[in-house]
């Protein structure tokens, strides 16, 4: 017997992660029967183009919803927690990509690789994709935590401004444009004052020429709330609710790609060469570890790629249970737009269809 | 009795490290007596100026270092090893800013405001300043060290280009231009692709729009020099010969001014406030953690500024020994040229003038 194909609802399809999203779906073009775009009113009525056919944007509404076998969320945590129990409460699987729901116990929070099944048990129907940051990170790490038994992370990131959204990408160019050429960064603030307030978008300071150690909104104790969100979505995620992590989260001046520093301690032991031959054979991981032939992710060179590469894998030198890696991957595809359809993929495929 | 104002060599007067340390000898300008500027065959018969007068640079040669008190070294390691034992065999005092004998046992590795005593035992009649990246967090570390106990250091480094002197620069000022105003930066290797071989510079991948997680040179286990040597730096200035130290360095595309996310853990128990009282009064720290208000330290903010910046001060969520700070300094600065400088004055204002 052949089922109907499930109705996809893009929430978001004009951002960032909804531009990512429609080249996905493009690509997986018979997953879905019908696919809707949603975005803001200021949206509706604009035409993009999905599996080659051009789609009216609409704005969200019940309506709009109504008849979605799943949705997927690709827009601001308000616009999640608005509209996603509106979709859910008629029947409609949510897959929310924002942080609205990320901290929710009734609401699993799920990277494939790693906890596929947790996506089946959705009390609320919404099912959450991990942040940016923690998705850059947590393929490969959970890979090594099966292996080792991860008792502990600190990790530094590297964030593109893409993951900021669109807004973020446009102020980074309209920065760099404004110092390219030009003499500025050896004199204190004098990138600050050749940019003046209005390009600083939604970054806390120039990003141009700079490094900038905020990004989120402030929380308890001076923690910015993406260093919290790594903490809590790894604990999650890995199901080690007791786990420590110590996070700090900073902007670079790079398009699109999150770079993350991670020190990983774990239960036993750890040698290089087993923790490469782990790395080589999971799934959604690229090992790209040869510093002789300078063999290393970088954001430029993987920005536009589904996995999560890694490299520099050293272990600690005064400790034997612990491991430094280099991971990148793509804010807008592992990071946002994939990992979402990955989930929703799964779920439609074990939809009750009529 | 007023003695003769010392004699002062200045090897490597041409560099990124000798422009500022131009400035430096201009500010304090009633420390030396004579000046003598010297670089490398290519630079004899330049004119710089230096405490308003110009001044014409000579080869390094016996010659041109012959009847100098103190001579700085600030050239590449292969220039100081050698040059500078020649010139400390005939008597000169040399303070070395290259990482030539950063690692001999007979050689003190200064940082003034933690072992300035170190620098009066010099077997071999030079003195060592530590690399850029160690100098840009160890005032601020050694200040909570001295209080608390510093057990494990974490850290991850976003290296300026300047780091790697005016090569450098150049080279990330020659890739900014050729992606400014391009939509570059949201598909695989596109930023390396239109930057071609020619501007890579030192680096070992494009910087422009990218952050390149290497710099120095590989060593045994897949580790940096720059690496290890912030592992055996701290080590030796802080003297604590088995501090557990995990390093990743890490370029990013600002022109001065490394910064570092420390992960510090200490024998005690550590509160945010007491850590904030030392920071704010150490010699040679200034503390701007308020991030309400957008209070860190940012390179672009920092860059042409003596002292080490601390900010985003937390105590690890799940850790009550261990720290967590962002600190930045500028690498030509107390990262390079200011340290050297204050080594030298000290060193200058005990020596036994005829
Ligand atoms: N960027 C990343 O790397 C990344 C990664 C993972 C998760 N996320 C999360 O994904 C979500 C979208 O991020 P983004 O980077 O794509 O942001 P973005 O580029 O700013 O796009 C926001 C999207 O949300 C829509 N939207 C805004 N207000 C709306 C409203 N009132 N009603 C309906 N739709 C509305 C926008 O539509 P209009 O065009 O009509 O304004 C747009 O389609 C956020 O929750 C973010 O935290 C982002
Ligand atoms: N850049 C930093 O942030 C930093 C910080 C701390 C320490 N350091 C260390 O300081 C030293 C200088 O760094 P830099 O960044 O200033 O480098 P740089 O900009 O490349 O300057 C190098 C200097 O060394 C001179 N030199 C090169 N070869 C020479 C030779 N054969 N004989 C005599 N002089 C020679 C050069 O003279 P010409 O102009 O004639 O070539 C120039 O004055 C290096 O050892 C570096 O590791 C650098």
């Amino acid at each position: 017997m052949m089922a109907r194909k499930p109705a996809l609802a893009v929430v978001g399809a004009t951002g960032a992660v909804g531009a990512v999203m429609l080249g996905i779906l493009s690509q997986h073009a018979d997953v879905w029967g019908e696919i809707r775009l949603l975005a803001s009113p200021r949206s509706a009525g604009r035409t993009l183009t999905v599996r080659g056919e051009p789609t009216e944007v609409r704005a969200v509404t019940e309506e709009s919803l109504a008849g979605a076998d799943v949705a997927l969320f690709l827009a601001p945590g308000e616009v999640a927690a608005r509209w996603a129990p509106v979709a859910a409460g008629r029947g409609t699987v949510v897959v929310d990509a924002s942080p609205a729901f990320r901290d929710d116990p009734d609401v699993p929070l799920v990277v494939p690789e790693i906890n596929g099944h947790a996506a089946r048990v959705r009390p609320l129907g919404i099912v959450a994709s991990p942040g940016c940051t923690t998705l850059a990170l947590i393929v490969a790490v959970g890979a090594l935590h099966a292996e080792f038994g991860l008792t502990e992370l600190v990790v530094s990131a590297y964030q593109a401004a893409g993951g900021a959204g669109r807004a973020g990408v446009a102020a980074l160019r309209e920065q760099l444009a404004a110092v390219a050429g030009t003499e500025l960064g050896t004199a204190p603030g004098d990138v600050r004052r050749a940019l003046g307030d209005a390009a600083a978008g939604p970054f806390a300071a120039p990003l141009a020429l700079n490094v900038v150690p905020w990004s989120g909104t402030l929380q308890a104790d001076g923690w910015s709330s993406e260093e919290l969100r790594i903490r809590a979505e790894t604990r999650r995620i890995l199901g080690l609710p007791g786990l420590p992590v110590a996070a700090t989260c900073v902007r670079v001046p790079v398009i699109g790609a999150h770079s993350v520093s991670v020190h990983a301690r774990f239960e036993r032991p750890v040698e290089v060469a087993r923790a490469h031959e782990i790395l080589a054979t999971s799934p959604g991981v690229v090992l790209y570890d040869d510093p002789a032939a300078a063999g290393f992710p970088t954001p430029a060179d993987v920005v536009g790629t589904d996995p999560t590469w890694v490299g520099r894998v050293r272990r600690a030198p005064d400790d034997e249970r612990a491991l430094e890696l280099f991971v990148c991957g793509d804010n807008l595809r592992k990071g946002g737009a994939l990992n979402a359809a990955q989930i929703a993929e799964a779920v439609a495929a074990e939809l009750p269809l009529d």
